[in-house]
């Protein structure tokens, strides 16, 4: 997918210290999650073809570290102490620096760069740049600092929008922030930004201008303007899941899913859906899924960390929890919730029911309305159906139990003992009749509630 | 939120008489309702910083009539007999006008309009004009009357469409409907508007050109085309629904709760969320609904009545009636139905299961299947559980029934008595097994099969 | 709806041999569905007025055939043995244009092609033109086709995009594709067109230049560019999806039903719907779906050949399978299962039940957690609950069994054998109770942990 140029050790820097306070959230702003991933997170995957990865983050947020650090384990991590601008947090890394080629800079709030557009980056530095600046064309470019660019299109300075003239702000080439600089030069460049701002803060566009000033190579890559949305608030953060939620879909699409609407499927970023697959409006799919080949997806079913096997059915209103696993052609039905068990080939599990810690047997039948009672308020216990069972419905087998291969339930039974296989297990109340009761009951209380 | 100008005495008067015919409904058209709430609710809350309140409705509306009165039992109603044009309406409202400095003519079936718009729209006539007109820029301007103004960009005149020039009908200034008319010119301005038109109705709009052809100020204020959409049948139903529920969505996500996929979620106007909640795709809130800090509501999830304490989780597939309320940390899970029940602090109650009428006490757990029997076909009465209980799956509770602090239910239980605490109550069948009854069961039922 | 022309003989080609590789799919690209039936079907569905139908397939395509026969049991099925083109594949039924008039090529993987302009297209030719071509306009024309008109407006050529010059491309007017020739010539422009081109292939778009070369009439008609959506991947059969359930949201809205949240709600090409029927957000709604006025469908219901009556309730989480029919009034409520069953009127089915190849009497109330044990692995039996009856919760009814009229059957109760009318039936085990047992569970179990 990506052209990574070869011979040249790279490095990202990424930027994790805002502080967020538009989100409102005792959560750090990077750990908001899209398509089931941290910000954070998505930056880290589309930074990992880069040799090193440099985090800077806030002072205190020792949990963004430790997400940093749970998806790339060799990461920097570096504390940006006082916020002083974005040059400043990039100096925060300046350890890292030494041996790097190329330093990408991004921002742990940008989530939805992809690696082809770092790759670009390093590309224009490859090409003997010393400063490469990723623009986008601003549908509405208020509020965004405009690229001014010199005569032959290479980008010269970045002016914020407060001190661009008229003609500059009719420039709809907008600053994205993410940038690449050539490592033997970027010491000099960033030591060299002051803070002569209204905000005395250190600006890491300023480094444009001043490459350009010294006659380095400065080189513009275009982005669409979605990939470089930033985070600062939940709505903005709830445009960058519908980003995130678009390509996942279109992505399954071409490869031969139908998602009936779209719209109205969740994927996360590491879900695989396989040929033929059918997805109904209203399913949600967390991390950790696989849905097989010719799988069908009913309306309103919500998967998390689960095995969908070959023409397997889901739905509607199929829950699978994680450990859930279907094998070929298995159906789970509606108001059906699996939790860490596996349902042999062919097997149905097709109403109102609750498989947790079990094993269903290839064919086996399980009754609407059972369940396996599988924890007992300190333990859980596991429940082991066999193959070709027959479970009548609304049992309830309780764990730790074992039905036997070709063993038969009768309904309404609560199972506590282990069933042999090919046995019969009855365990329920014998049916008594009184004849007229319903009738004077019915009297009885009608009178009451006249009276009442 | 509203600058309301204070030394003037106001009056709404909120037109709600037409037929609404194209809604094709039963109900009168302005009690069809939006984010949960009737049109005409919304409008007179968003009129609620008026004075006075006057409704004009058609004849026989009396529901129309009781809804203006639930909502502001002061209102005054009127009952305009014919139709017979905006103006006659507003004038069925005359004894209303007595006293008011400035009358707002508002629509019940222009929903979106806000109490700033209102404001707006009286600051107009605090700053000395006569009649000032709401005005909105359409995008399709096709259809609507377009504001005229003079050389000095003030409402000369109303154009309807049909009668414009091809300059006039240029531009996409169009009238939405909405005015405020000083009180003290109101009885001239619209007792001079004639019906001298093809419709031989008495047309509002004309009150902009008599004003301003007796030299009285008048005055523009212009809306979002979207805050005063007008519903005259149910496609424009839905779309006024789609603008309410936006709002509500951003209020809430700017206020700090995270809205996955945000078009998929569906508010109440009266809905309170707090921050650091997370709502997954697909949940419906109707009416009433409080949820507090940190609380997680999962997919396809249903609300409406109901309280959600901090860091409660409920769903997917939860769904919470009227009269529930679940403490702190409480966990309703998937297919779980709660109504008029209390659920303690920790409890929880996590797979089909439907709990009627109770309490559930403190740290308690409830298995799967569990259902409580609330209803003999004549009353509900209640199951009381304590604290730290647990309720095996599949049990059923028939109310009236207590379940002490600390007690056991056995596992498919049918408890009819209740249980002191700390004991173990079990009411089920003993379990009998029969040899090989399975397998003589296949092959007759296979014979059978076959021979049919 | 259709303007019909009367006198004309009619033919329709419908080309359907298109790999659809693109699709990766084992099913042929026409027979993915739209809004519940196959493209082929709502191609076959436009030209239900016509009077013959010629179906062109690829060879082995027989799926294909079945499909069309299935709807139009009189459709004439040909082979076109290899893909030569489009003009090639007309060609292929040229056995069916004897005695036509008229004869329409429509394309199966277009399948939002409208009866209107199809009789468009005839009535262009009833006024004498030879040709009559579908253009639309696009929003963004970069693909397609352009349409080259001569100076009185009529179609001269179609140019390829590649072919065409600046000023040809600039035209948004294109190729839809679909056109109407004369029977009478058909034959003879067909047969004309070449394969003189970079593809080798034979285009029946050559045709236009062909019929204005020969100096015989063409015509244009211009659809909505939506209408001619062309279905080559799964992106696009979502989009197509898309705008048919516009279409029906749309009729319904406009016919008298509120659709809180439209996009939401999913409909089917023989959906009916009543008026004054509500349907709430996320609801899925399969082929064979009647509705009658009144009706309220809560949110994530998902109904299927089901038939709803008059102010009947179903859900939220309501689900109809085919042979659902509910009476008026009837009541079905959340997670429940209706499946080949009459709920009678006025009936109750409110919580987490499964009714199965059952009937159930006017003004019974089926309890929380009721089931129906329909199967034995076997055969499926009928489970009949006559009128007032009174079924508690978490009752298991075990088919073939009758329960009669004002029965009343105990919570929790395994039924086996018939309930006379009237009578009170109990099958369940009794209450024991050990005190002080709880306590002393957790005690040893608190002991395991802590020791695990």
């Amino acid at each position: 997918m990506e052209a990574r140029p070869t011979d040249r050790r790279s490095l990202a820097v990424i930027l994790a210290a805002g502080e967020g306070t538009r989100m409102k959230s005792r959560r750090p702003k990077v750990l908001h999650e899209v398509a089931g991933r941290s910000m954070l997170g998505h930056v880290l995957a589309a930074a990992a073809a880069l040799d090193e990865i440099a985090v800077v983050i806030g002072a205190g947020k020792e949990d963004v570290a430790a997400e940093a650090r749970r998806q790339r384990p060799d990461a920097k991590i570096f504390v940006q102490e006082k916020q002083l601008g974005t040059a400043h947090a990039v100096l925060a890394a300046r350890e890292a620096f030494a041996g790097a080629d190329d330093i990408v800079v991004l921002f742990a709030d940008t989530p939805l760069v992809r690696a082809e557009t770092i790759a670009a980056l390093r590309a224009a530095l490859a090409e003997g740049a010393a400063v490469a600046v990723l623009a986008f064309e601003a549908a509405d470019p208020h509020g965004y600092g405009r690229i001014l660019c010199d005569s032959e299109g290479r980008p010269a300075a970045i002016r914020e929008e407060k001190d661009a003239s008229p003609a500059e702000r009719a420039c709809r080439l907008c600053n994205a922030g993410l940038m690449a600089v050539s490592g033997t030069k970027a010491l000099a460049l960033l030591d060299g930004i002051d803070a002569a701002n209204a905000q005395k803060e250190y600006y890491l566009t300023d480094i444009v201008a001043r490459a350009a000033a010294a006659g380095l190579g400065t080189r513009l890559v275009v982005a669409a303007e979605e990939e470089v949305l930033g985070v600062n608030d939940r709505v903005q953060l709830a445009r960058a899941e519908s980003v995130a939620q678009e390509r996942l879909r279109r992505a399954a699409m071409l490869g031969g899913a139908t998602l009936i609407a779209p719209q109205t499927v969740f994927l996360s970023h590491d879900t695989k859906i396989g040929r033929d697959v059918t997805i109904e409006p209203g399913v949600v799919i967390g991390p950790g899924v696989e849905i097989a080949d010719g799988a069908v997806i009913h309306a309103y079913s919500h998967l998390e960390g689960a095995l969908v096997g070959e023409r397997a059915t889901v739905g509607p209103y199929g829950r699978l929890r994680p450990g859930a696993k279907l094998a070929a052609q298995a159906k789970v039905g509606n108001f059906v919730e699996i939790k860490g068990a596996e349902i042999g080939e062919g097997a149905k599990v097709n109403h109102l029911t609750y498989i947790g810690d079990a094993s269903v047997g290839a064919h086996s039948n399980i009754g609407a309305g059972v369940i396996t009672c599988n924890y007992d308020g300190f333990f859980k216990y596991r429940t082991i159906i066999g193959e070709n069972a027959f479970i009548g419905s609304n049992s309830a087998l309780v764990a730790p139990v074992t039905i036997g291969d070709g063993a038969y339930v009768g309904s309404g039974s609560v199972v506590t003992k282990d069933v042999s296989a090919d046995a019969l297990a009855v365990a329920r109340g014998r049916q008594m009749e009184k004849e007229g009761w319903a009738e004077s009951f019915r009297r009885v209380q009608k009178a009451k509630k006249s009276g009442a």
